[in-house]
């Protein structure tokens, strides 16, 4: 088997700035032999998100802390080559946080075994941490109603459009927001949902407003900034909505923090609400929304898509296409 | 009977600039007769919300419009004295939107007849709207539980007050911010409230910080801006904390809007939730409101203060104590 296992170790703590392809080094660190209940697993996908760029800043009181010189953190799908543990055979297809590297070397009990089947890599995606957000965020505490209507920014991101999909499942009229012609295109074509904006062309509070008239009932806003004021506009704000906030990533890259929305009062002539939403804090009930997307699946309710960019050295950079919106959905590496 | 009716009118649209005297215009209405089922009511005391700027402005949908020329608008409380419905006695007390002037003249359907005894005055605060806006919004939004500790802003106005009365009997640690010392000094040594804090001296964060050492868990904001920022500090949130959004005194006479909180995003990471509220929403639970509060009032558990101004000619300037914070609880007049 090989010898050397290539990583990318964090070398720089992004807090503050925007983060760069030199807070990444490569180092490439010799084979040990396993131990007991020791697997070592070929990692073949990685998946990305913004919240992994506030572990490195050690911002998110939800997750062990990190530090410079240790393995970039990332959740991935991989392959066992060789297994300490007889419960687990090699070949076994197992998602772990198996780091920035060739191969990961876990215990046993730091990974679950999934399913070889057409639906691999969605547990990279809609039934991984990007689909247990969209769902636990938008039904716990978007509280959805059938025929409300549904705002939803980033929405061809992985989170946005399991959110976009959700809502349609549960009779929502939807429109999102998206940064290019061709994520809107693919919204309403491909992806059904009714309407989208761009938000770089034209005013967005009024774009908004005309696409809806009533005002939203529920908006999910993965993007902050710009967009959370036009969606709060009197306009735009329907009595007594849920704003579920799930991320912005217009501000993780902007120093000083911009200010928040100026709006925010519009959510007391509203009556309207404001929910931060982390998806941990649902693990207890992953089995049930994991059982119901593989339905929605299985019949072809579900559309999503997956950018899928490739090769060990293009690891960083690829995180780095989450922050200026390359990404064309769930972002996604295949070493 | 009097023949001249005292009254101020509606002179100008504070919309976009601060509230002015000049926004007010003496005028000398004769009397005429009443018809039928009509009431003659002595204006005896005014009540004075922040909220009347924003009926002046036309920015609240659940309240009439208002128009330049007519008797500003008010609720107080009278004494019948002469009426045209045999259900109504001469020498009644009434509460009702009376209007800025020295005789209101309504429907008997208009007023609500309110008992003469020593809660009077109670009906214009801890039994009026400052009463249920505090009672609603702290309840049902703030969800308070044994031992939570409650941030409130604003604390020694007729809200303010309210909420943290009704904070301890629920059994919760309260802190509250106040603009001078001899409030603070009220707020702890007579309302009973566990700790003040004058947010004109020190650092607002640091001192939140230090009276609440493992965060709020219900912020009840009257004020916006420096406050709630400092109120979602990392350090002041705790995980699922309530922020009930009552108001923003701070805001009514800054423009443009100043901006809105920064650290709104902290709310994700404490996966806490931010909720306006406006007591109209609850008029259907108003009577087990008002039975609760008389009980507490009637057994000496809820401390609150009036800050009564007198005569006709200072409606205006009294109005406009409230947003300099020069009044000390309830803001209300004497004709």
């Amino acid at each position: 088997m090989t010898e050397i296992n290539r990583q990318w170790l964090i070398n720089g703590n992004p807090a503050g700035r925007g983060v760069k392809i030199t807070d990444f080094k490569r180092f490439d660190k010799k084979l040990v032999n396993l131990k007991k209940d020791e697997l070592r697993i070929k990692v073949e996908h990685l998946e990305f998100t913004p919240s992994l760029k506030g572990q490195m800043e050690n911002q998110l009181d939800y997750a062990a802390p990190t530090k410079q010189g240790q393995v970039m953190r990332g959740r991935g799908i991989g392959e066992v080559i060789e297994s300490k543990d007889p419960k687990i055979k090699i070949g076994s297809k197992v998602k772990a946080y198996l780091g920035w590297q060739d191969f990961a070397t876990l215990k046993s009990n730091q990974v679950q075994v999934v399913d070889n089947d057409k639906f691999l890599l969605a547990h990279l995606g809609p039934l991984g941490s990007s689909g247990m957000t969209a769902y636990f965020g938008f039904l716990k505490a978007g509280k959805p109603k059938d025929g409300n209507t549904v705002l939803i920014s980033g929405a061809a991101g992985a989170v946005g459009t399991m959110v976009g999909q959700i809502a349609k499942i549960k009779g929502c009229y939807v429109v999102g927001t998206a940064g290019t012609e061709e994520k809107c295109d693919w919204l309403v074509n491909s992806a059904n949902i009714d309407a989208a904006i761009n938000y770089k062309t034209g005013n967005l509070t009024e774009s908004i407003s005309r696409n809806c008239p009533d005002g939203a009932n529920i908006i999910f806003d993965n993007v902050g900034g710009e967009f959370l004021d036009s969606a709060l506009d009197l306009k735009n704000l329907a009595i007594g909505a849920r704003v579920v906030l799930c991320g912005a990533i217009s501000r993780y890259e902007t120093f000083p923090h911009p200010p928040g929305p100026t709006n925010y009062f519009n959510l007391i002539l509203r009556r309207a609400n404001m929910q931060g939403i982390l998806s941990p804090d649902y693990a207890s009930e992953f089995p049930q929304a994991v059982e119901d997307i593989k339905g929605w699946l299985d019949n072809g309710k579900f559309i999503y898509r997956e950018d899928i960019q490739n090769g060990f050295k293009n690891i960083p950079s690829t995180f780095l296409r989450l922050f200026s919106g390359q990404n064309k959905g769930k972002q996604l590496i295949k070493l």
